[in-house]
């Protein structure tokens, strides 16, 4: 077998066989395959696509190309869930404690932002102490001792989507649907999980700019799921605007941790709900969705998710004194407020132009190795729909200096639509996809 | 502007500015572009392909990466021709002395044969002491002085068609139009023709497997040709079986000798008067084609092509009695006649596995680096349409060794495909375009 047939062949349209994507994949690895042949075949596979077989072979071929977790010793079920990445979205942060409070074993690997989304691990790096670093073997000691792990993925899981992804990054391969998919799903499995909820985001603060565009994401992720054996589930949900009310690290902490306590913005809460509901009825903790509900409600309103955060802080190492008072956690130097100069009804506020900000003023990377400020970043006063009188407060912008925040208020303006008729509100999900 | 954004442009579609091409092509040969961006950008030129517009730009930012020849002083029209390879074509060492002879100045760059198709400068080997290495400077004095060159290509000619070839020859991004048109015509651009004939083969042992593809190709370069102010004629001829009779170095040599003392096979003799008319009418001897073909053929018949051959062999450092008694020539140790098993018309006598067994024998290379050996190789004694009686000899090959013949004969036999129907002959030549 030669990479280059192998190349030939899907720009040549074939379906290429398992024994073709394995051979590719090791060689990838193993480095018997050139990044310049990589890098052909990944513009073939974007433009020519591939079956959800050949994307399952691809997914289990990344998936095997490391070290892979089996939990099964663990739990018959380990539930997962996977967002594909949006402004303000800190939803692992509530539904990981939630689920697990309700019994249902969590071992969640967590990513670093990148670009204009966030990453959950930045987000904990705000507690002192908090170690994101486990060992493979911690992990599954305290998934089994413990019943829930929130840390960052090892450099040994799918070590052929971390070679793939660099290169596909500057050979303008990544907007392929099977490659993103069998990205996600090749992480996933690794990671030992059986069940697993997919937060599909779309809009323009998404990597799905159309509905139509995230429905296929999905549906061919279930479809891996299906070939694979997984029960996967997707959920569609929008990011036009950002997720809540917070942006940034420290501040999406707190938002969480308001939220843990049965508080927090409406929409997020919301979403934290929906999200925790089908992880639940994917976990088989209950049969119907309804029942799922009330539980996922029970263990906000109980205090149950909190202490289940609480006690992982602990077992992570963090000092959970700055949870408990999260006026402790970091903050920016300067807070800014800025106004509507009009009187109107918020038509548009662009997620992007939000997470663009945001990594402005420090709180996210435009690179790989920049550092991040975690006290920076803003809050969101305002959803689409709201009508809003001159004055009000539209962002708190929280900034190292003045002139940042000042820089800020203006790339932010450039993200608002007003309008002077009603504007009907976004909805948080399109659809639900299993 | 960055690499990855070129990539992109031309992934989605748009068409490349002359400044994106020539910033990608420089670097390309500077190294600030890296391989794997090369590689990522020829699939998508090779699925999305390029306007003619595009293909000019990427003939002129190649033709224009390393150093050009200006012939402009030695006169006013130098003529080249270029054929797109195939089995058995040996019309250059034919046609470019024909064509000097009759008084135009021809400086012409060969290549070494790759695959199953054979390069001018193996043939020339067969002759001791020819040298085809001359130097930029040797090739223009002799261009002036003698009006007539036959020599390597110089590495400083179209270095980027030197570094994307070998990179497209490993990530299957070979077969793409605008790839080849360009790497075709900026090597003849920077040599410095301003009238260039091109012969595309067309057939199983060609490149172009189809007229339409042949066709495509041949009306793309002759955009390029208008576009960058040369008059390009192209000739669209059979591959579908060998030309003329011999096929390997030393005997396809002799078939020219023979050729050049107005003999040789009727096929090859016609296919050289046909391309010499072209080159004397686009070079601007003759006003009409009729004219160029009485030319054409006086050279022959006067002898004329001939003395300019053996004057450029003498001029180049070869040991002319080598031409003068061709039996001085390599030769091979077995000489084996392959005959026919049955009665019957030949109706098909595959070009390419012609090529093939030629390899085999050691008369071509499968990789660069192979070693060739001159003396080995056949002559074809059938054409399609011959009827052909059994016993009668279908190939005389000449090979190292009798177990080497044998195979041959073997591999041969999986060419040839019989009737017991007339079969019409194959035509010479499909079509000329300009």
């Amino acid at each position: 077998m030669r990479a280059v047939d192998i190349i030939i062949r899907k720009r040549d349209h074939f379906q290429l066989t398992k024994e073709e994507i394995k051979f590719f994949i090791s060689g990838v690895v193993d480095g018997s395959i050139p990044d310049y042949q990589a890098s052909a075949w990944a513009m073939a596979v974007l433009l020519n696509g591939m079956t959800d077989q050949e994307t399952t072979e691809l997914t289990l071929a990344m998936a095997e190309s490391g070290e892979t977790l089996d939990l099964s010793e663990i739990a018959p079920i380990v539930v997962d869930k996977h967002s594909t990445g949006g402004v303000g979205d800190k939803v692992t942060l509530v539904v990981t404690p939630l689920v697990a409070s309700c019994g249902l074993p969590v071992g969640k690997m967590s990513g670093r932002g990148l670009g204009f989304s966030g990453g959950t691990l930045d987000k904990l790096d705000s507690i002192p102490g908090y170690r994101s670093d486990l060992s493979k073997q911690e992990f599954l000691d305290q998934l089994k001792e413990f019943g829930f792990v929130l840390t960052g993925q090892s450099a040994d899981l799918a070590p052929a989507d971390r070679i793939l992804y660099k290169l596909r990054d500057v050979t303008g391969t990544v907007d392929s649907l099977p490659l993103i998919a069998s990205s996600v799903m090749s992480k996933k499995i690794a990671g030992g999980a059986n069940a697993i909820v997919l937060d599909v985001k779309v809009g323009n603060g998404a990597f799905m700019k159309t509905i139509e565009d995230a429905r296929k994401l999905a549906e061919t992720m279930i479809a891996i799921g299906k070939l694979s054996g997984r029960k996967v589930e997707a959920l569609l949900s929008d990011m036009n605007q950002p997720l809540g009310v917070a942006v940034g690290n420290a501040v999406e902490l707190r938002e969480a941790i308001d939220t843990l306590h049965d508080g927090g913005p409406a929409d997020f809460h919301e979403h934290c709900l929906v999200i925790a509901s089908h992880m639940l009825l994917l976990g088989k903790k209950v049969s119907t969705l309804d029942e799922a509900r009330a539980m996922a409600e029970d263990a906000l309103k109980s205090g149950r998710a909190w202490e289940e955060f609480r006690a992982l802080v602990i077992r992570q190492g963090g000092d959970v004194s700055f949870i408990d008072h999260p006026e402790k956690l970091p903050g920016a130097a300067v807070t800014y407020e800025m106004k509507a100069e009009r009187d109107g009804f918020i038509a548009e506020l662009r997620a992007q132009t939000v997470g663009e900000t945001a990594v402005s003023l420090g709180a996210g990377r435009a690179k790989k190795e920049d550092s991040i400020d975690l006290g920076v970043g803003m809050y969101v006063r305002v959803k689409v729909g709201d009508q809003v009188k001159k004055g009000d407060v539209l962002f708190t912008i929280l900034a190292k200096s003045e002139a940042d925040a000042q820089a800020a208020a203006k790339r932010l303006a450039t993200g608002i639509q007003w309008s002077d008729k009603p504007v009907e509100p976004l909805p948080l999900f399109y659809a639900t996809k299993s």
